[in-house]
């Protein structure tokens, strides 16, 4: 019996923690005190009725903010809010039979979106505190994080989801792959198709060499761009057999810094990748 | 949101696996080279639409048969064929109002099961290849490793899934369960429920302390009694703190001792304490 879309996006973001070593990121043999493994599992089960209905043609807003208050259901938080914002236009792409799961398939979902996704993307904040970045005075009505609140200010400037995400494809990893036809997603899921042994193992060496490729969005949210360009300078030495990555794992979840963006990247792909075929 | 008793089950089996060290089985720092963390993951994904079943009120064996076939899409064959047996019942009691998930619940759905039902659980092996005891030569023909073959020798018997389990019961720690209403997955559900930290590491205690009260009849089927006698004393060991858990558990993963009874038995408590209220 061969999983179904939802299970398949659920068992992304299973697979997306057990990878290891993710420096920086909870794996299965580090985490930290506030967001423990056994979290990210509770989280992941929690997600996979919104990706169902991603998968059945409901508005991908909806969907977005079922598979997070789902995800909610454990005391951590936010776990992976990020990645369900990348799998479930995959989800959507890959479920639906006049779609295909490829670049062009998630532009016409994005394409498809509406000021209503926008409006339940935002109820998705009232589930769960994520970290994003200050928006400009003259849009403080519109921080997401405001959550439904923000409602009456949405619906006055009339984006939709695809064009808000737009908005934000500078500083942030997710909405750049959004807007863009999930470039790094689908490169990343190549790569993990076309290589051998477990699944995890791949997808920690494809973690590596997707935060040696660019900066991590979330990094520079949360910490700065130095951070960020120090973490993928670290990890393009441990490509080049300079560095050890278990020991770069321990100094970054030391630092407390996790390269979140790249991790969501990673289950987008593993998503990708299982729909193509890769089995655990 | 909170989690339905399907997403509850297969939550059960993710943080069973995850829970460490549970010595001789695999667990998030240590796998098989034939079952991997990352299959175990694939398993308990697979698991959850049976589990919808028996929570619905459908027959059980039906459930368990759905649950193992959406188990079995992973390369390592069967993972938690034990763990779906034992959790199926539990969520049966635990998901229909007239009953409840307690000794009499699981005794009303035991003592409900028809012929029916044991053929649906004989056609679950269709799907993996299970360890278990050589039955009697008079009774080859009701061999479960048959499956699906067994159909005309079962019907012919008339035996329900709680009458067939009755006659396993002394030499399946499973069976045993079914037949006396889970009395060790109800104390090991309250022992996790009552003790603090992480839930992993909860379970992982009561994992050793399961081990060290009686023998695991998985042990003894694939090995000896003696295996198992000694598995048991190395448990004790460890509790009276003279034996090292992390090195007894790389003793057992390299003789390929492991104690997957007990493993079932855990996973089935950590169903009950969560729906009794432990939050990861």
């Amino acid at each position: 019996m061969s999983r179904s879309v939802p299970e398949t996006a659920e068992l992304a973001l299973l697979l997306e923690v057990a990878s290891t070593p993710t420096p920086g990121n909870v794996d299965r043999r580090r985490e930290y005190p506030d967001l423990r493994f056994e979290q990210l599992l509770a989280g992941a089960v929690g997600t996979r009725q919104g990706f169902a209905l991603a998968a059945a043609g409901a508005p991908i807003g909806l969907a977005i903010e079922r598979a997070v208050a789902g995800m909610s259901d454990q005391r951590a938080g936010n776990t992976q809010f990020g990645g369900v914002l990348a799998i479930a236009p995959l989800a959507a792409a890959g479920g639906r039979d006049e779609l295909a799961l490829s670049p062009t398939g998630v532009e016409t979902v994005r394409a498809a979106t509406t000021v209503e996704d926008t409006v339940a993307f935002y109820r998705a904040f009232d589930h769960v505190d994520v970290a994003v970045p200050d928006p400009p005075a003259e849009l403080a009505a519109l921080d997401v994080r405001r959550g439904s609140d923000a409602e009456p200010a949405i619906r006055e400037r009339g984006l939709s989801l695809g064009e808000l995400l737009a908005e934000s494809a500078a500083g942030d990893e997710i909405a750049r792959e959004w807007t863009r036809g999930f470039p790094r997603t689908f490169w990343a899921a190549d790569e993990i198709v076309e290589r051998d042994g477990a699944v995890t193992d791949r997808a920690a060496q494809v973690f590596l060499e997707l935060l040696a490729d660019r900066l991590d969005t979330f990094v520079i949210t949360k910490h700065d761009r130095d951070t960020a360009t120090e973490v993928r300078r670290r990890a393009r030495a441990v490509l080049e057999g300079a560095e050890d990555p278990d020991a770069l794992a321990a100094e970054l979840l030391s630092r407390e810094i996790n390269p979140g963006a790249t991790a969501d990247i990673l289950a987008a792909a593993l998503f990708v990748a299982l729909q193509r075929g890769v089995r655990p």
